[in-house]
């Protein structure tokens, strides 16, 4: 009995398969604001030695791709833009692949995100456009009543409401928070009595296009991610293994008050946890 | 039999009470934007005539009882600042009624509100203060993002979050309609997390204070008002009769769509269809 439980056991390890894919949130998991966080490059480096594709995945959609592989680079991280995923990129995607003729929008947004939809072919038309296809919302610092009552009129109007993300707050340096892309959302939802399209975490579409463009299935990717409503909800949602990671805004104790399905499999302190991946394979 | 039947109608009509208080919602029941609506001004002097007090009710925060008085009384409605009740001066009650002594606030809204919580001994402080007792937020057209964010902040730092009230859209001219105070309210609840305490219409604090200063129950009150999800709910929530009237921002169309604690006594096309009582009648 003894010997014939322990076989067992040997072929089950003989026959686990590693995640081939594992994509990372990026503040509060490889960085706090611009301090990397312990082991951070040193995991990415192991997984990429031992094959796994390594991906980032962020809300945030002030900056462009190219903006965060020139970060992650600069902390001895080597990223490419195409390896990093952000909500801005992936509603830039969403509106091309809607529409294969050029489309219009109004954004309330900065930069990263009019720049990821300009490369997209989007036409960015101004507040005093009489119509557009759709108004794009996400984190602007300089929101006013006036970017407020345009894309309420636009929506009004007949535009499509695409939120880059709800995130609530924006984590800044000490623990302090700003108003998040969601604060603003919810102000041009209110007033347009719309809901939007929602793009990031934890809705799919951003780790969706991951999986299509690293040609994988959810089954073999882990998502690493602080966040129990956003990283590990989206990655329980799509059937991903979600590793949660305590360097960022929650700690352990918000678990048992998350509903199950924002329970990630498992919880670790440091990145370094990762590279014992029997938990994550097959 | 029918001697005795027309002998009990009698008597009842003879033990009828007409109703003590008339409230008034204003835009789109007395005036529609800068132009009286039929009738407003006769059945305001009619109802006085007979002895009912007559009272203003508005939801918008923007203005002052004052310039809501001179207004009316330039429309040929004398009105007295005390014969108006908007969402501003309630707030301004309320927290003067919670607080003995003076208290400080932070206020994301317009000179009205202002005004109102001034001359209520309230101290009103700039978005650099350290912390306040109350944010209060109402519609405000120079509503930006360092405002949100001094909200935010102000709020996870202890302040009580207080709302004039919810409306999601303020109707300007020709049926458009700008962001109301709820969309600025929406992203500063999203941004701090605390849902507020509101005072304007539906809720019921307003009616309240208009019922305590005219020294009426709500059942010898009616409420006219042209919406629905503000007048008519709050009305139906005290015990109020209410009249809802056809030339404002819903139409008969909407009464069955409406939740039954939206659904009105009566509707009417024009004001002076309030002159004949017996509806109202206890």
């Amino acid at each position: 009995m003894v010997n014939s439980s322990v076989n067992q056991e040997r072929r089950r390890d003989l026959t686990k398969i590693p995640p081939k894919i594992y994509i990372f949130d990026l503040d509060g998991v490889i960085y706090r604001g611009s301090e990397p966080l312990p082991h951070a490059s040193d995991v990415v480096s192991e997984l990429r030695n031992r094959g796994r594709a390594v991906y980032f995945l962020t809300n945030n959609s002030t900056r462009s791709r190219n903006d965060y592989a020139s970060k992650l680079s600069g902390m001895g991280i080597h990223t490419k833009p195409s390896d990093v995923m952000t909500s801005a990129y992936a509603t830039a995607l969403f509106l091309k692949h809607k529409n294969v003729n050029g489309v219009s929008a109004y954004v309330v947004g900065e930069d990263g995100l009019r720049k990821e939809l300009r490369d997209a072919g989007i036409k960015i038309l101004g507040s005093d456009a009489s119509s557009v296809d759709y108004v794009v919302a996400g984190l602007d610092r300089s929101f006013d009543y006036d970017k407020l009552a345009a894309a309420q009129r636009l929506i009004i109007g007949g535009a499509v409401f695409v939120a880059t993300n709800r995130d609530p707050t924006f984590p800044i340096e000490n623990g302090a928070v700003l108003p998040g892309g969601g604060s603003i959302v919810s102000a041009i939802e209110t007033a347009s009595g719309t809901t939007p399209i929602v793009i990031g975490k934890p809705e799919t579409y951003c780790v969706q296009m991951i999986l299509e463009s690293a040609g994988c299935s959810a089954d073999e990717a882990v998502m690493v991610g602080d966040r129990l409503d956003t990283d590990i909800m989206m990655g329980n949602r799509v059937g991903m293994k979600t590793a949660f990671v305590l360097t960022g805004v929650c700690d352990r104790d918000d678990i048992p008050n998350a509903p199950s399905d924002m329970h990630p499999n498992i919880v670790i302190s440091d990145l370094i946890e990762l590279l014992d991946e029997g938990w994550a394979s097959n």
